[in-house]
């Protein structure tokens, strides 16, 4: 509808996730009037992100170097792996800054529907590291949803047979802060059967 | 928080109006599991935008050319020129199908309290066209707000001037569709002294 550039424009921006043809529109005619630099400064980092992106070779996590950040650092726990399917989920453990352990990203969860199996997810290094290094413990961090569970309980199958590791799963529950009476049945229902102690 | 260029995008990608961190991680993850050519795309048409947009000579609508679309039309009528702020009004009042002649694109509107006076706008554009051209009607459609109440006043002072120059105002009722009991008393006040016999 517009002419040129700016309509390539509006089509780029739209095919992103989140952003309808109003959001692109309303972003193209932001960039429009920005600075040249701002713009370059996106199309480059686009372009670098083109060439592709660095991941770690011990664990999977996105990474500036052969081993991200994290692998590099002494002073994490090498016998603890907490394994979750994406960079963004290493992120959210970190946040609580409860973990001191590695992590292994698997790159996704199994969904045998959309062709998705073990081998195209990255078992065979958590398998490898599991043999190699003194690892004493996995702890399961996949989505608590459908594919994250069967990923869960693959790995439990397959984690079974190496003698001396335990294997763990973050516990389900209430999360917190929230309301009982709001909370899904499925939710309670674990909160339930997960109860502790005290 | 990521490493490397992965956090640059997500910081880029932040900058732009409506796109929040999650959001930002969200297209970030999107685009690293992206087909490169596409992400490519995006980078060069975002080249191409840094480069600079041309505006058409004569109404300052996005063009591809000197002129844009409409304004090489020979079949629109050239003695009407619809006033508006923004390009992206001009595609509002196309989608109507109810107007046949030209525009002009103000790039905006009065707004002295951020620095935009009539020497900002595309004011002077406007007038030699109506001198040069055999102008009959000037359409003002800028925006129903206060800076574009003020850019309209200005133009009527502005064009009162010129003989046998018809200036009019875009109606202000209420919208179609819509319901009077919602309808705000700015509106439907306008509405009523807008009033026409049947």
């Amino acid at each position: 509808m517009y002419e040129g550039v700016v309509q390539d424009l509006i089509d780029e921006l739209g095919r992103l996730p989140g952003v309808g043809p109003k959001s692109a529109q309303r972003i193209a005619f932001h960039l429009l009037s920005s600075d040249p630099a701002d713009i370059t400064r996106l199309a480059e980092v686009l372009g670098k992100v083109a060439e592709g992106v660095q991941f770690c070779e011990t664990c999977g996590n996105v990474a500036e170097q052969e081993q991200c950040r994290i692998c590099r650092d002494e002073r994490r726990e090498p016998h603890v792996i907490c394994v979750v399917e994406e960079s963004k989920d290493v992120l959210a453990v970190e946040r609580t800054r409860e973990f001191k352990g590695r992590y292994h990203v698997l790159g996704g969860a199994l969904d045998p529907l959309s062709g998705v199996g073990p081998d195209q997810l990255r078992m065979r290094e958590l398998l490898a590291r599991i043999s190699s290094d003194e690892v004493t413990e996995v702890i399961i961090a996949t989505d608590p949803n459908t594919e994250g569970e069967a990923t869960a309980t693959y790995l439990v199958r397959v984690l079974r047979d190496f003698p001396g590791l335990t294997v763990t799963r973050l516990a389900s529950g209430l999360p917190m802060g929230g309301d009982l009476e709001f909370a899904d049945e499925l939710t309670l229902g674990r909160a339930l059967s997960g109860r502790r102690a005290l």
